[in-house]
């Protein structure tokens, strides 16, 4: 046996033309779906990754300006900004870049963004909803977690889901989610005891810790689905660079009975629920 | 081996004695501590329960006031009444009294109560700050669970805790605490495949489910620490009425190293709670 290879680039394409589609019927009846992303204090980095993330919004659609501030902003002052966004009826979402310089409290600025504009449901609010269980926009790697998991055509009802990796924008939301479609869902960490005995009782097992190859074989109950959301540039031997995840592809592939790769897993699949979100707060603040 | 009775009565005391002192060091600088809460609709049952709420605040010395609405209030009318009391510098505490007519959606109400006033620990946002690890303010039963784990002196680091019961207010926000101290956890619910291999690899049992005796002896793992939530008010043969938990408190005895009793465990420890949150409340907005 060797498990179906989950194609997130393919299914991320897929959702990528339903919301263009959704976009333009939007915008035959004049409503434009419009995303602005702040930065503060910019880095190539991050003006490389918005431009990214501009050129994946035009593609559906979607209007897309990003702000750029300075990065002695004050927080009250971004604050301000953030204020004038959620007024500001020709904008339907809002995001925030992370990293932000040390002086501004992320968590609070969060809970600043209207949470029917915030496309990465990162207000602590929005995540409050996935715990209550009547999600109204769940974190983008959550939400691609457990689209790539229906992929499947499993249901999840009754399932040992374990997840590893802890973090509040995917293991936490990763496990209420799955929870609320009937798994039983056990959270792992760094200080989890036996990690191997949690593992190899999963239907689902999704890991999401950021340590190439952490789990192997000998994790991977026969026939599990595993969805695997690291994301790791790895040296190699010849000096050159390769991305991996936590899984180790070729070792569970025959245990396994569905397997994301990496790449072309789980991060496609976030960019692509990043759309999905934008797409869905322009619903909710369009059609109020 | 017979388990350590933990009693959530002498504990909670304790906690209220705290309270108190705390309270009246406040008082003497001018600050007063005062929750409103609210009932939409009073019935006999609501205003047996709001009278003890009342007295176990005077008796800590925090101003309570019960503001009763008419049944037939709008949602619109509730909502301003809230906004009112968010707006009222004399009022650091608010709670909302369920259930709620059948026209209103508690959930959006929760939602309106100023985060830093909400001492049941129900808006969204303060459910996301414990998803986020730095809570605010807990919801009052998660809150009372962890208080009462505590009290044995156990160190959570790496200890697997399970949670039978998935509810908003009890198990989820109890596993995301739990998690929080560095136990793994395991949320298991009427949908659970196997119950019984969950419960006994626990090292930390808590029970909220609302079925009397649930739990028996063959759940649980030796020198476990059993929590139960369960209020249940059961029939017995002879016709009177008596409460039980959803554990087999004989049964599990034996086994477990510390256990709670029904009544005396955590009925006493929520109410407890209730106040540690009202003077937390209390706290932040003064000290604004």
């Amino acid at each position: 046996m060797s498990a179906t290879i989950i194609d997130g680039t393919a299914i991320g394409n897929r959702i990528k033309q339903e919301i263009a589609a959704q976009t333009a019927r939007l915008a035959s009846e004049g409503k434009r779906v419009h995303l602005t992303a702040v930065i503060v204090g910019s880095t190539p980095a991050a003006e490389v990754y918005a431009n990214r993330q501009g050129e994946a919004c035009r593609a559906v659609g979607i209007d897309y300006t990003l702000q750029t501030l300075p990065d002695d902003i004050s927080q009250r002052q971004l604050r301000d900004e953030i204020r004038k966004l959620n007024k500001d009826k020709s904008v339907t979402g809002i995001m925030l870049h992370a990293p932000v310089p040390p002086h501004i409290d992320l968590a609070r600025m969060q809970f600043e963004i209207d949470v029917t504009k915030d496309v990465e449901g990162v207000n602590p609010a929005n995540i409050g909803y996935v715990v209550y269980g009547h999600t109204l926009i769940a974190p983008c790697t959550a939400g691609a977690v457990v689209e790539l998991i229906h992929s499947t055509g499993i249901d999840l009802y009754g399932k040992e889901a374990v997840i590893v990796g802890a973090s509040e924008i995917a293991g936490k939301p990763i496990a209420l989610l799955l929870l609320g479609e009937g798994a039983t869902p056990t959270l792992c960490h760094i200080g989890t005891r036996d990690l191997i005995s949690h593992t190899r009782r999963a239907d689902i097992l999704v890991v999401a810790v950021g340590k190439p190859g952490l789990i192997g074989a000998a994790h991977v109950r026969a026939g599990a689905i595993v969805i695997d959301v690291g994301i790791n540039r790895v040296k190699q031997p010849d000096g050159t660079s390769k991305t991996v995840g936590d899984v180790q592809f070729d070792a569970v592939q025959p245990i396994a009975s569905h397997l994301t790769p990496v790449p072309g897993g789980v991060g496609p699949m976030t960019v692509a629920m990043l759309l999905k979100n934008t797409l869905r707060a322009a619903e909710i603040v369009l059609g109020k």
